[in-house]
């Protein structure tokens, strides 16, 4: 039996839509028909084989991309017995091995011996997916499979914003991405006091402002926006949320943040970062800066489906395109134009 | 009415030791005779006058330096109830305001009009001196007139110590002045299972031996000790304590740390902070930086006097060098030389 | 010079509305002119003289109860910096040492020394009225006389609150008077994903709806609503917060937490509370109970500030009757009879 | 083939010492060749047949009880990867489903399907023992048998010792048998200032003693000896931890403690718990209650781990009974007895 995927074959930009052969189920696995698929910037680096993301991830070719995903279980290996056919799921696609010292201290979101759903085993562009045990979680009746499909992004920004205190605080949300916006969309709803948004496009500015952002900043006109937030708060902003990966961009953070202040780098920065005057802007401050990779597993996976439950987070808006696998290569160039916000792909029914 | 005291009279290297006049006693104020006062490193640098460090800080000349110390009380205000003539008492050299947004939100520490006893006013280099009620706490009977001129320096590392769960966990302690001594006794007596010591002074790494030090780092001969942290623990570092302010060496710390480290800098860099490839030393480990200035108020200041009392702390090893205020100049040159680790200083008889 | 203020003059029901002399200002005190006030339980035990409550803690009589109020600044003491004549202000009615242990160990909260406006002290039922430096702080302008006089109880229970993380939890809120009514309208902004409201009085069950409450228990129909909130929760309740002080109440909560769950305790209760089975309720369930009295002085006030000046609770439904000072019997009666939420006291233009 | 086990082979009292068929090895399982076993409360119910604890707890007989041992891996199941024959391993006898809230919010240790080891299955009172995969730790291999035996029950007052910050504390210990001498152990390797030890046995007190108990009190001679804290302390205890489950006790330390101070439940109470005047001793002090019941999975078992290896838990002291498992009956007369302490089990050579 075959079925219809999309397949990174070369390692060159552009992927394959092909028949490949049906995963086989082994005893702790899951397999899944897939009923929406999101797009991430890992899959972006994919599509355009970004060497410098790719060579050190990807094991071998050919692989099928994508991690975000929800779906029907089809069948379970003979070891699982939390889920059976029929049920309606989600799951993360970091994939822990339980044993190494990280998994033991309560950290397996940074499990040393982690498996990448999608990166480095095959993913959920297709029609069906075999996933890990561990990660399946069943899924609320009353969420959509569209809603399920996001809760692996939402999941990334949900930590750091809940253990920040937003409540009635100042915080600036650089970046306004998929992971930008869900950020935004969650502070506000957690009663942030002022939300600024920086962003160097004025379309995702615009969506900032409907996910709840109280001030747009174009970093564009003003590249040294730490002088603006600064005059804008009584002893410097609460918190910044870096999600841009953006070296200036932090360093304009890190000089706008009170006394104490936080902040949470959310985006992967891809040069050095060059902090000016550190005893000023960290020791003196008491600022903290606190590196943010995954999900925890489990704990914020409850609250992200309650926070999609309870309408609080506008996926109307979040969500820009919709496309079948076939035509993944627009939903891709899409992706890499900048435009719109999260695309999700559908296989064909 | 005079005493005598060390004074900064010109904006060059040097002191006075000189009759000043008695200091008055407004309504909060605190007149105490001095027992025993320490040498910071912020003394040193009016000492030798570092311009970079003086200029913003000194209000006027001349003013009296020394901020740790201990002593008697000789006479209270007329609004002061807490403390009377003849009680043992030390004090916090940070005067908060009580009223500023960083004090209202339980951070008098970093209060954003500070007062600042022995720098921007009148210190304990002198026969008397006069503190701010806020400040003034009695000491237990039992605690020395040396351990207490000590509390405050403690006070500066305690609290990053306490709050960063060293039981059973593996620590690098950069910087064996003072600040760096308290805090490999602190953490040794907190049962760390390792405590790696790093500086470039043979005689400093000695006594880190001595105060609980598990591991000796000469960063003379092992420049990149990172790689060594990295070979000797086992998924990293747990906790890295910078009290040596060199960007180099929290380089080191950082890339050294495990997923989920913390990275406290307690020492005052004075160059840019480049922190090379920042994706993997902070963002994916998920690696915790925080910067530590103060004392909390009062928090810690009962932990710092019970530590002292409980023997915990080895002050004869701590406690290098003693004069009479007289000979400030020998005390101040062995303090410039970096020989030695804490020196104290005492009023004639 | 005098002026109106209502007074308790004998140790029996009632009070009088009478002239009194114009307090001194003392170094340290602020004069305000009373711009709204508002009825506490404690001011109903004084009024009818519950012995019980009132014998530990008055002084001596007469005394002028009232200690939650708003007013302008008239007059400040020689030592008072922060505010000026002029100036809008609340202020907190505990007034605590600051040299205790519990003061320097970060808890002035819950000062051994404690001063308690309108307690043991003078109080606000006037047309001025004398507040102590340290507890006086400054409104943001947008905030209304009648808002600022509410601050005062807010804060009782935003801390616990703000603390217990209620975003996307089930909670449920036993006691629907103001403090109820408070916590029920902030777990709402704050998004707790389901609130239970327990109460007796059907007006009050109504008025908790419209704060934010999902689902209603009136305690006479469902005494043992404890076996209802297990069937409606997974595991059991995440959160409860007790503003009843009724020991069969929190019996109830205690029963229906789920492992690990906790059980705020802000109602004072009378009785001796029987746990029946603790190792099922708290030992084998990981329970928390933790007891809350007062407010955090100040890290919570400003997030109270903005929580009334974004307009999330929704003030017009928690105040339900104003009067003159005059007609203090009217607002007392009331009180008593349990009708109403909160009730504001003005003094005559 | 068969082996050696002590059996529970009816509800009274007593066991057999008998020849057991060799278990099977499922694909998760791990077949450990046991070293060491220490006796617990738990087996000393089911050896004089604890109704009220055996009933709901036992699903059938007979079975094996023990549940606190270490040993060598002998064979692993089909799916097992992270041990491998040869290892020396201890393993928790909790065994969580993984899936369940509980689970999923980061509380296996509360799972509400549970697998109890040496409860509902059989445990390790044998020469061969089948434990779960999931709960299987490779132990250092400076580890003794007879230490790694006791990482279980350290386990269980390691975590609220780490959490509740006793260093430079005043805490109070009830309840000197092994879980007591544990907390007595750590609290004195973490500098807690004052550590009172309660219990009614003088051989109990004087080994609490040798392990840094400050103080001694025997509750026979001082029942109230809340008063005596409290003289002896300054405002009161900072941290109570009941070991005794004893309901009079836990109210001496209820009132013993300061405002904002912390109760431990660990000790599992078999009344009811009656707290008169909860006003006073719960919600204006402050207090925490804490129920306690296991080890956290597995972010404390390093710190256990690398405690026995310091040597800062004086074992020789706390292990004070030795007998091969033929012999099992005087170690459960002893055990019953009260006299000793910790009592280990051998498998025969």
């Amino acid at each position: 039996m075959s079925l219809k995927a999309i397949v990174k074959t070369t390692r060159e930009k552009g992927f394959d839509y092909m028949d490949v052969e049906m995963p086989k189920v082994g005893p702790r696995d899951v397999l899944i028909k897939v009923k929406a698929a999101a797009i991430c910037g890992s899959d972006l680096n994919f599509y355009v084989w970004n060497k410098a993301f790719c060579e050190g991830l990807v094991k071998e070719l050919p692989f099928i991309p994508g991690h975000e995903c929800s779906g029907e279980v089809v069948e379970v290996g003979s070891a699982v017995t939390h889920v059976k056919a029929g049920d309606r799921v989600s799951f993360d696609s970091h994939i822990p091995c339980g044993y190494c010292r990280q998994c033991q201290i309560g950290r397996p979101h940074t499990c040393t011996n982690m498996g990448l759903f999608g990166h480095n085993m095959n993913g959920c562009f297709a029609e069906y997916t075999v996933a890990k045990e561990t990660g399946v979680r069943k899924i609320p009746d009353a969420l959509s499979w569209e809603a399920a499909a996001l809760l692996e992004p939402l999941g990334v920004v949900i930590r750091p914003v809940l253990e920040s205190g937003v409540s009635m605080s100042t915080v600036c949300i650089a970046g306004c991405g998929p992971i930008g916006q869900f950020a935004i969309s969650l502070t506000s709803a957690l009663t942030a006091s002022r939300i600024f948004a920086v962003d160097i496009n004025p379309q995702r500015l615009a969506l900032a402002k409907e996910m709840g952002a109280t001030d747009l900043i174009d970093a564009r006109e003003k590249p040294n926006f730490g002088d603006y937030l600064i005059n804008e708060t009584e002893d410097g902003l609460d918190i910044f949320i870096d999600a841009s990966g953006n070296v200036h961009t932090i360093n304009e953070g890190l000089r706008s943040l009170r006394f104490g202040g936080t902040m949470y780098m959310v985006g992967n920065p891809k040069e050095p970062l060059v902090i000016e005057n550190p005893m000023r802007k960290i020791t003196l401050r008491e600022v903290t800066i606190k590196g943010n990779w995954g999900r925890s597993m489990f704990e914020t996976w409850e609250k992200a489906e309650n926070f999609l439950l309870s309408g609080k987070i506008n996926l109307d808006k979040i969500i820009t395109h919709r496309f079948p696998m076939s035509e993944y290569e627009k939903a891709f160039e899409i992706a890499k134009s900048g435009e719109g916000c999260k695309i999700l792909l559908y296989p064909e029914e």
